[in-house]
């Protein structure tokens, strides 16, 4: 199997380096990531400046290619530019810190397995909901196991895989759970500061632990100690509110 | 009426110049737009640096405030740091160039209007499909007419319209189409260039002309010399696809 893996977290983060030991298993590995951190960069492509392809070591070895752009940049190099055979597979990951609910819209980590998705390949991203003292290893064998679920059932077209891990040590996890994205806000807010020169400047910031009352969402699923693995797809079109638009009868 | 107008193309673009001259006569119309041009950043947010917000003028009259930031960051910055009032609707654009199909992904023009709608506000974001010769006026006076409809109407929770015009004068413009969101692919590839240094580097480029089958997509709408009006949300999840990903019963 030819697998194409990125990351949001940069070439040299170890999420990443985690993830390609383990997948390293299934086949063959390219590595395409950003040559620094993106995270937060959204489904964000690079239209008005070249990209930059240099080839990174990681333990002395040639590890990947880091590209000064994006996820969904890399993966489209990967695709169009880099890779000699169309991968079977794309993966984004571990990301240092969980995409649930609407975090995934900002999420350079799903982007990454969006592109693969929107190139007409099966696709996952994989992230570990900490920020702190992170045990990749779960994670990076739980996604070699789906990866090669993934192989042999298929995805819909169109459709990706979303994966998030508690970070608990393997015999801690409690299981797997198929997830809803939750539908729940996270409330943020900004720090208004002055700077040594006595100008005002903004940091946003925010309580990133909401409650969610939908039993099936991703959300719960991570707080009870479960796996999450939400099916998700881009055609945004809001197909119950398109009748009673159309008798809105917009004229020009 | 409470307005906060973003865009993409920066503060000192002619779409949003355009879009607030026509917005004002339907209220306070705020400005909180990027400082420079933030094309195609999908819907990024900044955590890792502060924002700076300066004073912006235009004609020599005070225009409103340059965020440092994506469209999504400015939305964020006007509702929770700089308006007195909560806004009644969250307006992006007039972008140069079309967003639709899948483009709305990447679209910062679109994700301004999405972190509106995901904070609760009416919002929608509006774009001429073109980048050559534009003609902003028929999309302000467009977007005057529909701002007024969407504060009588409301809209959804989550909700949020996406409105694109052909480059056409008033005269030219064959209607209003309510449509979805075109699911035909871009076909895009990169350029391999050396630089004068005989270093590689690639640029991305593509045709972006496509056909698509669905008569009722905004892409075809738009070929047609209809204004596009799309309904989009913000719940990713695919809701087919989970009772087979269920039976898939996944295991640790």
């Amino acid at each position: 199997m030819e697998i194409l893996l990125t990351n949001d977290d940069g070439i040299y983060a170890e999420g990443i380096y985690r993830l390609a030991c383990a997948l390293r298993k299934a086949g063959n590995v390219t590595v395409v990531a950003p040559d620094t951190q993106r995270s937060a960069v959204g489904h964000a492509i690079t239209l008005t400046d070249p990209l930059r392809v240099t080839r990174a070591c990681r333990d002395g070895k040639f590890f990947g290619y880091a590209a000064s752009g994006t996820p969904a940049d890399c993966v489209k190099l990967g695709i169009k530019a880099i890779m000699k055979k169309r991968p079977d597979l794309v993966v984004s990951g571990i990301n240092l810190g969980g995409n649930q609910a609407y975090n995934i819209l900002y999420s350079g980590t799903v982007s990454g397995a969006t592109e693969g998705a929107l190139l007409g390949i099966p696709s996952m991203a994989v992230s570990l909901d900490t920020f702190v003292k992170p045990d990749f290893r779960p994670a990076a064998a739980f996604a070699l196991k789906l990866a090669g679920r993934v192989k042999r059932k298929g995805l819909p077209a169109g459709t990706l895989l979303n994966v998030n891990l508690p970070n608990l040590p393997a015999g801690k996890l409690r299981g797997v759970r198929v997830t809803t994205q939750s539908r729940t806000s996270f409330n943020d807010w900004f720090d208004k500061r002055t700077d040594p020169h006595g100008n005002t400047y903004y940091w946003m910031t925010g309580d990133y632990k909401p409650k969610d009352p939908d039993e099936a969402s991703d959300l719960n699923a991570l707080r009870a100690g479960y796996v999450s693995v939400t099916p998700i797809q881009f055609d945004l079109t809001d197909y119950k509110f398109i009748t009673e638009l159309q008798n809105w009868d917009i004229k020009l």
